[in-house]
C-alpha cells in the first residue's frame, strides 16, 4: 500500500479533530480510528467509525433508560450468556463502517455477504487506479489435491518465477490498454486530441480481477461475526482471510467483552452432528470406536477426529 | 408519559457525561440525546445513539479518504442528485438508534419494516407495565366512508364518553386479572404464598392490544425515510404518524442537508403513472379534460385532480 | 379450528384442480397441498405453494444446465456436505408459502424472523374473527423457578379454574365490547342506526393478545430452517414449538434429504465453546473432571453435562 | 451464446418432462421454462423455476382460504391499486429463479441487489470457461461529455477496430496464461506431468473483468420489479440494461396484470419533486415559465423538460 501524500495528509487531518460527544466511547477504537492499516501489497483497511460498545449491548438486552451496565463481570455474564444461547439481536445494536481496499476478485467474495451496506468506487464514473495484486512468494500456492477448493505446497524456482511474470505482465498490459482505450489520464485530461477515447464503463472490462477496487461497507457487531467466523476460518482463501484477522484485531479493540465470549463460543468452538455427539458420549465412556464402526463417513470420521485431536485410525 | 424518579436519575445522569471523539458530531442531535419526547399519553422517543452526519453521505459518495466534504452549496447539490437519482447506497452509511414507548398494536404495524435491528422488552420474562394508551377525545374517529381503511368524523358526546368507558374499563380489568394470575408484584415477589402464579409467557395473553410495550430501534437512514415517507404520510394510522412526525424533527436535526431534499423529492413530491403524465402534458399544452376522456378509473382520476389541486369535476 | 363450510369448500375445489407443469413436483408436499393441519385450539397450518425440492438444492449448488441431480446417494452426500459446511446458499433456491392462523401474542414472536414475506389479515380494514387461544388445561404451566423465561409445573384444580375463568370471560367480554363500539356486524353491516361506529383501526386496540390473527407467511428452506431450529426447540414457547414442529413433517415431506441432515447436523448436534471441547478432549483421555476445576461457570458446566448426559456432580 | 450438445440435450430432456400438480400454473411462463434465451455474445437467461401467477397476488391480498380470484377486472383493479398504492407485501408471494450467463463486470453491478438468492459458479473450485464479452461495432461507445457516467458517440473505423483487437487479443492472452498457471485441462487432467500447477482460486485472477461467470439467481417479484425499475432505465448501462429488458418479456408472460400496472406505474411513470410538482400546477394553470424563475437547478430543470416532453428554453 502506497498512500498519496495527499492522502496521508487528509487522514492526519481528520485524526487530529476531536470533538465533545455524549455518546458512548470506544477508547482503544478512537486510537485506531481513520488508520490505513496495510494488508497483502496494496490494500488496507481503515476503521472510519462505529456506534456502540459492550455496554450498548448489555444497555439493549436490558431494555434500559440509563447506560444499563452494571459490574464488569456481570455484563461480561450477560454478554457469554447472549453468545452462547444466540440471542443475537443485543449484538446488532452496534455497527462499524470501513474503508476496504482490496482486489476485485476478494471483493467478489466479499460482497456475497448480503447484510452490510457498501459504497464502492465507480468505474463507470471513475477511471481505476493502477494497482493489482500480486502474491508473495510463499503464497504461491499448488491446488490442493484433497480438497478442491483449497490451496496445497508452495511453487517453487523457476515455476513461482513464471506465474509472476505472467501475473506482472499481464495486469501491466491491460492497463496500458485500458489507458489507450480510455484515452485520458488519470484526471480526465485528454491525451490524444485526435482520438475520441472508448466510455470508462466499457474499457474497464479490459483489466484484471487482481485489480484493487475499494469501497466503504458498513455492517452490524452481530452481521460483522457472521462474517469472521467464515473468512477468519482456516477453510477460507488466505487472500480474504488476512482482511479478516486485522478485523478480529479491530473488534478487540472495540468490543472487547463480545470479542472474547465470540473466540470461546465461535470461533474456537466446534459443533458436533448428532451422530457426532453420540460417538464423542461413548468414547468418554471409554469405548474404543473405529469410522466403520461409527456410522460416519470417512469425511466426517476425519473432521471429527480433527476438532478432537484424535489420530484417524485407532 | 410519566418517567419514574429513577428513570429520570438515569437519563439525567447519562446526559451530563461528554467524552472527546474523533468521530463526526451532529451538535444539534447531541442535545436532543437521551431525553423523552412524549408521544400520545404514556408513549415516548428516546434518540440513544448516532453514527454519522450529512458529511458521511459525501464522504462514502466520494469513496474519501478525509472527510470528503467541500463547499457546503456543492454538497447539498450532491445530497439532492443522489436523493433525486435514486443512488441510496449512501444514505445507508448513516445510523440512528431509538429507545420508543408504543402501543403494542402500533407496535405490530411498525414492525413490519424489516430492515431494522429490534430489541423488545420481553413479557415471558420480565412484567408488563400498567401503561394502555385511551384516545384523545378529538381522536375518536368514526370509520371511514370512502376509505374502508381510514377515519371519519369524530364521535362525541354519550357515544364518545362510552367509547372511553369501555377501554378504560377493559384494560384495567385485564391488567387487574394478570395480576392476579401471575401471584407476583412488579417486582417480583410472591403475592399469595398459598398459590401458584401462572408463567408470564401465558399471563400476558390477557392484556390488551393498547398496553404499551418498548424497545431499542436502530436502522440506518435511508430505511428511515422509507419508513418516514409512509408513516408520516397522511394515510397512515394517527397513533404511528405522530412517531414519524417527531422522526422528522429529529432527522432535521441530525443531516439537516438530507431532510430537505427528503422533504423536496420524496414527502412533498408525487408519483405520475404513464397514464397520469399523458394527462398532465394534455393540461399543460391547454387542453380540458374530464375522467370520462382521461382513461383513468375514478379512483385515479381523484387521486391525480387532488394531486394537481384541481376540482374533480371541470 | 373450525373451518366454515365456504372455507371449507374453497379448499376441496382447490385441492381438486390438478395442471401439468414442467417445474420439479415434491409429491408428498402435494398430497398436503392446501389442507388445513390443527394448531392449538384454534389455528392452522396450510401450504399453499412451494418451489424446488431436494433436486433444486443439488442442481444449483452445481450451477447445472440440466436437472444436475445424480445418484440418490451422491445427491444426499453432497446435500450433507453443504449442511455441514454451512453453504448455506444453495438451500436458499427453495421456497414455501403457508396460510398460518395464529394467536396475536405468538405473531409477535414469530414476526421477528425478519428474511420471510408475510401477508397479514388487517385489522384496520376487516372485523376481526372471534377466536381466542385459551390453553388446555395441560398446558397451564407456572412460571418456572430455574430460568426466567419459561414453564415450571403445572397449574391444577381450583387455581387452574380461576385462570381458565378469567381468560373467556375477559377475551368474550372485550369481543362484545368491540363489537359495540364498532357497531357494524361480521359483514360490515350497521347495527344500531343511530349510532355512528368507532373505526375498525381504533377498536380493535381493545382485544386482547391471545385473539387470532392469520397471514400468509413466505420464507426460503434456508431460512424456515433457521427460524426451525430456534422455534422447534425445548426453549421455545409452547405455542409456538407446537406450529414449528408440524412444519417439520411438512419440511420432511417436502424436501426429505435436507430434513434427514438438518435432523442431523442442527436438531439433534450440540455447539461446544472453546472450553467445553478441551473439556470433552481430556474427559476422552480419561480424566475426571468437576465443575470447580473446569474453569465453566456453573451454568455452563450444567448445560455441558446435559449435553453430554453426564450428572452434573461426578 | 453456444451451448454444448450436452447442455441442450439436458435442457430438452427437462423441457419434456411433464408432471400434474396442484399449485398454480403459469402457461405462457411454462412454454419458456428451461429455454436458454441468448442475451450479448455468450450470455443467456434461463427461467428455472417459479412460484405464483397474478392471482397468487390477490389471494394474498384477500388472505383467501381458496383461490381467492374474482373476475379479471376485479383482479386487474386490486392489483392496479396495490400498485399504485406501494402496497408491497402481496408482490413478494410471487417468486422466480432464473440460470443467468453475464460478464463479470456486470456480474458485480447485479449482485448489489441484495434481496436476491445467489448460487454462482465458483472459480476457486472450477475451472472457468474460455467465454469473453466482446461489444457489438455499434456498442463500441465513446465517454459521455455531459454525463460522467454514460456514453456518447459510437467509436468508428480505425478507433474501433484498435479497441476490438486489444480487447480479443488482450482476453485470449490472459486464459492461455490461466491454463498454463493451472496445467490442467478443462475436466481437470494434469497437461504437463513435471509442472506443479498454480491453485485454481489464485490462477482465476490473471483473467479480465469481460469474462462470463453464471449463476442461479432467485428472487421475489416485488424485488424484481424494483431490480427492473432501475436496469431497464436508460441510465443503466447497456450490458445489464439487455437482460432486465428480456425479463420484462417474461414478466409479461408470468404475470401480465401485474406486469400491465408495472408498466404504467413505474416504468412509464415519473415522480416530480415538491418545486417541479408547483411549477407544474402553474404551467396546467397558463403560465409561462423559465429556469431562472423556476426555483430548480438547471439539472432538475432540464430532468422536469424532458418528463414533460417541453423544450428546455421557452
Amino acid at each position: 500500500m502506497a498512500l498519496s501524500s495527499t492522502q496521508a495528509a487528509e487522514i492526519s487531518a481528520q485524526r487530529e479533530e476531536t470533538t465533545l460527544t455524549r455518546r458512548e466511547v470506544a477508547p482503544a477504537l478512537e486510537e485506531m480510528l481513520y488508520k490505513a492499516f496495510p494488508i497483502l501489497d496494496h490494500g488496507f483497511i481503515r476503521v472510519i467509525d462505529y456506534m456502540g460498545t459492550d455496554s450498548a449491548i448489555v444497555q439493549a438486552a436490558r431494555v434500559s433508560y440509563g447506560k444499563g451496565t452494571r459490574k464488569v463481570n456481570e455484563d461480561a455474564g450477560l454478554i457469554n450468556y447472549l453468545m452462547r444461547h444466540r440471542h443475537t439481536t443485543p449484538f446488532e445494536m452496534c455497527e462499524i463502517k470501513f474503508h476496504i481496499k482490496l482486489p476485485i476478485f476478494i471483493a467478489r467474495q466479499w460482497i456475497r455477504h448480503r447484510t452490510a451496506n457498501v459504497n464502492e468506487y465507480s468505474g463507470r464514473y471513475s477511471i481505476m487506479d493502477k494497482e493489482f495484486y500480486i502474491p508473495a512468494p510463499e503464497q504461491l500456492a499448488a491446488q490442493s489435491q484433497s480438497n478442491r477448493q483449497g490451496r496445497g505446497d508452495t511453487l517453487e524456482g523457476a515455476e513461482a518465477a513464471r506465474v509472476l511474470d505472467i501475473l506482472k505482465n499481464d495486469a501491466t498490459q491491460v492497463y496500458t490498454h485500458y489507458e489507450e482505450m480510455l484515452n485520458e489520464d488519470i484526471v480526465g485530461n485528454v491525451v490524444d486530441e485526435s482520438k475520441t477515447g472508448l466510455a470508462r464503463e466499457l474499457a474497464r472490462m479490459n483489466l484484471t480481477l487482481n485489480y484493487y477496487t475499494q469501497w466503504y461497507w458498513k455492517i452490524d457487531l452481530q452481521n460483522l461475526m457472521h462474517f469472521l467466523s467464515l473468512r477468519a476460518d482456516s477453510h477460507a482463501q488466505y487472500e480474504i482471510r488476512v482482511y479478516a484477522e486485522k478485523m478480529l484485531e479491530i473488534v478487540k479493540a472495540w468490543v472487547p467483552l463480545t470479542h472474547s465470549a465470540f473466540m470461546d463460543y465461535r470461533v474456537g468452538g466446534a459443533a458436533l452432528s448428532s451422530k457426532g455427539l453420540a460417538i464423542v458420549k461413548r468414547m468418554i465412556g471409554g469405548e474404543k470406536i473405529t469410522q466403520e464402526q461409527s456410522g460416519l463417513s470417512k469425511g466426517e470420521w476425519r473432521e471429527l477426529m480433527k476438532t478432537l485431536e484424535l489420530p484417524e485410525a485407532a
